[in-house]
């Protein structure tokens, strides 16, 4: 396909510095060529490839030291929900025959966020298959007072889908079948449990796509990318999961199942109910299917990696670029030079541009390739004519497009590799998007190794993080609250895309008023009155 | 733009049956050419330039009776509600100053739907200006137990927008402010009653459009829009609003503004409470401002109209069509010979492509007007080939798309000129969509004029009409709950976009379980305790 255009591309574009193949080792080759490379400030992609983490783990690095209790390492109390007995037990195996695990080395793994900042002491997973079965373990566990922490595939980033102290975990690990694909409509009904990766791949076989993709995707399960309303690298061009998703399956919290699983596109029938579970975090109900809207497979794929001489630049060049390449684009990435560093010093990947004080990624999806590029290379001519590009780089091929990828997708573990890192999801307007940053590297001057700012810069979302030689309290002091009151300042989001969780739930009041909260604290009163649905997570603690 | 790629295009492409352009009055012309024509299913335009509605009426023709009060015509029965007093007003009079309206003859109109089937009786209608006028007034009203209607443009479907009996209506009309709007992101920010044609006009005018678009445009608030969750023309290409609509600031039943009105893309703190006012009718709460995510203003747009021998062939040709227009697809509408022999019979617009079981309106919406063009004609020349579209023609200016257009979105004007309209507006699988037509055509023999089906084929939404001299009810009872109970058994719904409102509140539970009604029920009863918001809509009379 792009032989055919060759003679219309600057000779750059198709320049790969030496450098850069050279410098990817053995094992990140493997590594890169997985099917889906670590996510975008999220957990890694978990594939089958991935000599990183096992499918199934859920710690970032295995034969690490023992994570702390949660309850030993924060400030929290168990509320007074009751402790599972041997009859409970005996009880729950009627409900899942088999499906009733208490063996302690099984249960070290789903009691771990995958991050290994958070760690629950569940003595009890369920593994049912069916929404009955669910809805039966929530009668049980409503009127005997006990508390459950819905688990999918364990990708969270704040500590969202792991018990704080002895929950019962109720995985939907088993409910991973398909119901219905309809190839007309686009329109896949699936159960919760159903790994987004496997998703994907069904769907494509048929000539359309997920409308999300991330990182985690060989790992997190479509109902928990739901119930944490998941962004990722789909956002810019297929919206929202509140859009694409068309019907939903809750089990609430006394046992009740909740079936609003349309495919239709439209349906004003009353209120929107599947909405309260979008996003919800497991806390109102348990998504047991889901209904969601494929958008057509694009038939052209093409990236492209650019250097760009400061932030107002990287700007100008996405607005250029959304008026030139218009419904085409599907990715605009942003990362600041330190980035391109700490992924160049820690994982060995060369940068295949000019060094420069920012860097984007682009991505188009077409369904015409001779059109798309005809159309990128005069959004590229015009960029780099005008100086809002100074250097950049095409892939030719599949292969190297996800190298150009990795360089984006890969920062997440270079920061890991630099030290301790203090991480931050934020959503801010476009122009006051990487002041924080600089800010930021003004106010800690030497007491930080590194403060790098990226993210979907189409979408509003800054990852800022901070490295350190090791976790500091006073570092902490210096941070927080001044990001988040810096966020608030702005009307941005604290937490984008990652949701609250555990470890964000307190600083919820950065971003929404007061009257918001109450709304939000009388919805879960109503909705689950004993609060045994994923206790201490998303809403702060009362006072 | 077109003449450069002449050469390629078939000549039937740009021939134009002299009759079309013959056949259309002065009058019709005028008409025609209005910003826009009427809405698909829906009310008029009411431009300026519509001889049919002047703006603000909220009646589809002026000089007709006097149309039943609705408490006569349906069985209902008012609530123990305050009735407003001399004092009421008094105080009313201290919260909107000078925005307080009693006089019978303005109160005509706004007491009225504009299809002229319902009518109140309210006695007082009020204009605030500002949220906390609003916030006031429901405080007031909340405490003294007085019923309030909120009211847009008055230009709903099914009653939603006008008293039953005598409750005051809270009109956004001069909430009209637009807040902000960032040319970046191409986030507006505004009040509940700016009408949707000047939102237009405005970021239009930016580069910019809304990303929804219907016939009411010149009359409906945005406000409205929302409390609809509407539909309309550009839902295939940008979907939902409740993925476009970024905030809201609504103000509750008891008086409390809740201010959800974010400009970010992602936002995952706690519950998206916003969703619960999208679709909800005014009976949650009243949205007093909108946030609202516009896409790019697309450079090209073309519109093609073809005839297709069946209707399955009209579903191969949206597959086809969807293939091969990918991204820049905007409209795929579909229409039977049924309709567009009414609107040549009744509106004197000639078909202009040969007579065909079933016609479909196409259009393209992109960044590059060449690249388009090749695509439309590559489509084209397939769909000829292979026989699924038998005749067909493309508009080669705007005056002309809006021609083509009109065929498609005047077919509510023709059958309302048909006599007594059975109207209903239904999602159904696309495989199934046409034949609810079919079997009702069959079942209603002579007893009906004309069974008609139209629709936006790409969201699946069908828009059923009966015909029939004069309203008649054992006409009525083959009709209902005939269709709902088909609609039902595919899993339909009995309101695909044109929501509830009054009429259409008791046919809830043909599209969700009893489960959701009783979640819907508990949501009213939590945020409007006393019912005093929009009473008698969206939810089924309790018995």
């Amino acid at each position: 396909m792009m032989s055919r255009l060759a003679p219309r591309w600057p000779a750059w574009l198709f320049w790969w510095r030496a450098a850069c193949a050279q410098g990817v080792s053995a094992q990140q080759r493997t590594w890169a060529g997985a099917s889906r490379i670590p996510e975008p400030g999220g957990p890694w992609g978990a594939t089958g490839t991935s000599p990183l983490v096992r499918r199934g783990s859920s710690s970032a690095s295995s034969g690490a030291p023992e994570v702390t209790l949660t309850r030993e390492r924060y400030s929290v109390r168990r509320l007074p929900f009751s402790v599972v007995s041997e009859d409970d037990l005996a009880a729950l195996e009627r409900i899942v025959p088999g499906g009733v695990i208490t063996d302690p080395e099984e249960l070290e793994a789903p009691n771990v966020d995958w991050l290994r900042t958070v760690r629950g002491s569940s003595k009890v997973l369920l593994r049912p298959r069916t929404s009955q079965e669910v809805a039966h373990i929530l009668r049980y566990c409503h009127e005997r007072n006990l508390a459950v922490s819905p688990q999918g595939g364990n990708t969270g980033m704040v500590g969202g889908s792991t018990p704080v102290f002895d929950e019962i975990i109720v995985s939907t690990a088993l409910m991973n079948q398909i119901v219905s694909f309809h190839n007309v409509s686009g329109v896949l009904v699936c159960q919760a449990g159903c790994v987004l990766e496997e998703l994907s791949r069904y769907v494509e076989e048929r000539g359309f796509v997920m409308p999300l993709d991330l990182g985690a995707k060989g790992s997190c399960h479509i109902g928990g990318n739901v119930a944490t309303n998941a962004g990722g690298l789909r956002f810019l061009r297929y919206g929202s999961l509140r859009g694409t998703v068309l019907g939903l399956e809750v089990v609430l919290a006394e046992g009740t199942i909740l079936n609003c699983l349309t495919s239709l596109r439209k349906d004003n029938t009353g209120y929107d109910l599947k909405q309260l579970f979008i996003g919800s975090e497991g806390t109102l109900g348990v998504i047991t299917a889901v209904s969601i809207l494929c958008p057509p497979k694009p038939s052209a794929v093409n990236v492209a990696f650019l250097g760009c001489p400061g932030f107002a630049e990287v700007l100008q060049t996405f607005c250029t670029c959304r008026g030139m390449l218009g419904e085409i684009l599907s990715a605009f990435e942003f990362m600041d030079a330190e980035c391109v560093k700490l992924v160049g010093r820690h994982l060995r990947l060369a940068c295949p541009v000019q060094e420069s004080p920012f860097y984007v990624l682009i991505e188009t999806s077409g369904s015409g390739a001779g059109h798309d590029a005809e159309k990128l290379s005069g959004f590229l001519e015009q960029v780099l004519g005008s100086g809002l590009v100074t250097d950049g780089t095409l892939a030719a091929d599949q292969r190297r497009a996800k190298m150009l990828w990795a360089l984006r997708e890969r920062i997440t573990e270079a920061l890991s590799r630099d030290g301790y890192v203090y991480k931050y999801d934020l959503s801010l307007p476009l122009d006051r998007l990487y002041d924080l940053v600089s800010d930021l590297r003004a106010r800690l001057g030497l007491h930080a190794k590194h403060v790098v700012g990226y993210g979907h810069l189409g979408d509003g979302n800054l990852h800022l993080n901070v490295t350190a030689e090791a976790f500091s309290p006073s570092l902490l002091g210096t941070l927080e609250p001044y990001v988040y009151e810096w966020v608030a300042r702005q009307r941005g989001s604290v937490s984008a895309e990652h949701g609250l969780g555990f470890k964000k739930k307190d600083v919820l009041g950065y971003s929404k008023p007061p009257e918001a909260l109450q709304l939000m604290q009388q919805l879960k009163a109503l909705l689950d009155p004993k609060g045994i649905l994923n206790p201490y997570k998303t809403l702060p603690t009362r006072t």
